[in-house]
This record gives C-alpha cells, sequence and structure tokens, in this order.
C-alpha cells in the first residue's frame, strides 16, 4: 500500500456584509469570510491538503481567482472536483484532521453538519472526517475577528 | 495495520505573575503563559492531535475552560486522560514531532525533560517524541513576547 | 515498514539589500529574506520536517546561527547534511508537501525549479516532493510583505 500525507493552510479576512460558510456550513454571524469563492476557508484547506499530497499542485492552480467562473462559488463543487482528482490517481482518503481558527462564533454546533457535507463529497466515514475548533487566544489577526484560518493534514492510501 | 494522521496547534499569550510551563517543565522566566488550566501549549497540542487523529472531538470538548475542575490543572493529566481515550479505541502511537515557537528563554535545554515526561504519559520510546524549538523572529506577537504558540503532527497505529 | 511523520515551520523576515532565496532558486523581489544563512524558508522547513520524524533535533542544532560557518551558507548544503542523518538511520523519503506562505511576488513561475532541485538533493521522484504557494491575505506581517513563512509535512519510511 503506497501512503502519502498532505497539509493545506487557508486564510480570509472577515469583513461585513458577506456569509461566513465554513465546511459547508452558513454560520450565523457579524462578519463574513472575504474572497472571490464563497471563501470557505474549511473546504479550501482540504482541497489544498489532498493536492498537496499527490503533487497536483494546489487550489489556486485548478481554480483562479481571477477567474470570473469561480466567482461566489460553493466551495463544494471545487471540493468535489479535487476528489475526481484524487481518484483518478487511484487514492482514496484515508484520515483528515483539521484546525479551524476563529475568534467567534462558536463553531462547534456546526461541526456534525460540516462532517457530514465532506464525508459524503469524500465518499468516506464520518469517522475520517475530524474538525477541531478554536480562537486565537485574542492574539493577533486572527484573535481579534480580524480573519480566520485552517489548518488541515490528511493521508492518501492506494492499494 | 490501520494507520491515522492528527494535528494540534494552540497559542497562549505570554503575561507577568503566570508560571512559564512547557512540555510538564517549569521554565524559569519573566512571562508566563496565560490560560485557565496550566496553559502548557507543547501538551495541549499533542493532546488535540491524538484526539483528531481519531475523530475524538478536542481538548475544549472533553476538558472545558470554564470548568472550575480544570483550574490551573496540571496538563499531564489531561495528556494521560486523552491517551487513555486512544488506548480504548485501539491505537498506539507512532511518533510524534513538536514545534514550540517561542522568543525566548531558549527551551532546548529543557527538551530531554520534556520528552521524559511525554514519552511516559504516552507509553512509548523517547525517539518517538520530537520536540523542537524555534523563535518566530520578531515577527508579530509570538515574535515581540507576547504570544507562545506549538504545533503537533502524529501518527496513530492499530495492529 | 516503519513509518514516520515529520513537521517543520519557518518564518524570516522581509528586508532591503537581501536575497529572495526559496528552495534553491533566487527569486527576483524587491524584498529579500533576513537571516545568517541564505534565509531559505522553504529548505529550511524540509530539513526540520525530516529531523523531527527521526528525532534528530532541529536546524538550529545542527547548523547553530551564531556560527561563522554556516554564515550566507546556501541551505542546499544544509538540506544535503540533513538527507545524509536521515540514510544514515535507514530511511528515505516517503512524500513531502509544502506550503511557502509570501504575499508577493508570485512564486508560482519558480515551483518546478525549486522541485527539481530538492527531489535530487532528496534522491527521489519529483512527484514525491509538492510545493504550494500562497498569500497571506493582507493579513498581519505575512500579509503584508515583512515576512515569509514555509510550512511542510513529510512521511519517511524504513523497509
Amino acid at each position: 500500500m503506497k501512503i502519502k500525507i498532505g497539509f493545506g493552510v487557508d486564510v480570509h479576512q472577515l469583513v461585513e456584509g458577506r456569509d461566513l460558510i465554513v465546511g459547508g456550513v452558513n454560520i450565523p454571524a457579524e462578519l463574513g469570510a472575504l474572497g472571490h469563492s464563497d471563501a470557505d476557508v474549511l473546504l479550501h484547506s482540504i482541497c489544498d491538503a489532498m493536492l498537496g499530497a499527490l503533487n497536483l499542485r494546489d487550489i489556486g492552480f485548478h481554480f483562479s481567482d481571477t477567474d470570473p467562473k469561480y466567482k461566489n462559488i460553493d466551495s463544494q463543487i471545487l471540493l468535489r472536483d479535487t476528489f475526481k482528482l484524487v481518484k483518478e490517481k487511484g487514492y482514496v482518503l484515508g484520515n483528515l484532521d483539521a484546525t479551524v481558527i476563529l475568534e467567534k462564533p462558536k463553531l462547534n454546533p456546526h461541526i456534525p453538519a460540516m462532517q457530514k457535507t465532506i464525508a459524503d463529497i469524500l465518499e468516506t466515514d464520518l469517522d475520517n472526517i475530524s474538525i477541531k475548533a478554536t480562537t486565537h487566544e485574542k492574539v493577533d489577526s486572527f484573535g481579534t475577528q480580524k480573519a480566520l484560518k485552517a489548518y488541515v493534514v490528511c493521508l492518501l492510501s492506494k492499494e
């Protein structure tokens, strides 16, 4: 069995007048995430981790943030397209572990919904999709509601 | 053999009047780590990495930072309880690699003591517990002694 | 087969009057990376990830940033020496996935050259060396051209 490791990290500014979409879930919040697409920091990091594991470049390479086609696009579409590339290489997801850094609101109540969305797209068990949420302890922009961040590690395997 | 990957990251502010406890070691320092527990950034990241690998939520879920029971608690207890959950799932630690970001003091002299503490709790060889220390090159809060951070990656395995 | 995981992260300030060397490639840029060696944030992170996977301490331990021997040194030499240590332990690289955070200039045109340099030193296929470049969305020092950062995860294996 071949095993590959991948890592993704993504950052978006928080601003007024935008939705806060994380892991495919629209979270009720005062501030939303700025970006060309729907700015889903979690799904973008997952895409980058899977692409990186197989040396398939990165999310910006496949889905350009200057292409009008991707303006405000639902990042679930990008995740689905990314997973198609993974399957074309003969790989499946082992597991992924994600950490979202956001000062507020609390993401915990929404994590089960995010997990279900992601597990469905990646054709895997819920247990292979771990999502953790934490604050940045009031430190710098991530700790003062000016931005949010997500880190993802994953293992992909091929029989 | 099943292999799972986990990732943990933790941040604490540095303030006067608190101890600086990292990896279970009380480090002589002008500033200490702010938090509800003993604010051990390294042990917290290890807990989160192991919990994440097995989709067992995160450290805040198991040990709430508003519960008086955990006020100033020794994080070695949290690590021990976390490892109990890992073993209940039938997994052992493969290895972990940690990086602590702290501008000063130098952590290097204390790393062997941290490794021994952690290896004992996680019932593994010292060689499976890597701890690296680095500065943040004077950049932002982590580079100006206002905060410290730790990253941990780990592999867990099950026969 | 034994599998080990490693993680490296490195930060350097961006300043005038220094070269910007990333992954062994001298990138045309207004600002360069400050450091004792050539300050190659990507190669340093790869060294740290491989050293951490095998509990061989970190780059600062092996190549001190106060030793005149390493003043302005080409970090490819450090990577080669690090890989020698990995091989002495009987391990080879499975794959690595790197992410470089830099607001500008765009690194993408230079990634194939970086990959070739690194794959040659680590005696592996290009496909095992993933390099992703992203901005920090104008957030904090990494988003305002005051610093750059690299994250690397890797798997090492031994028959």
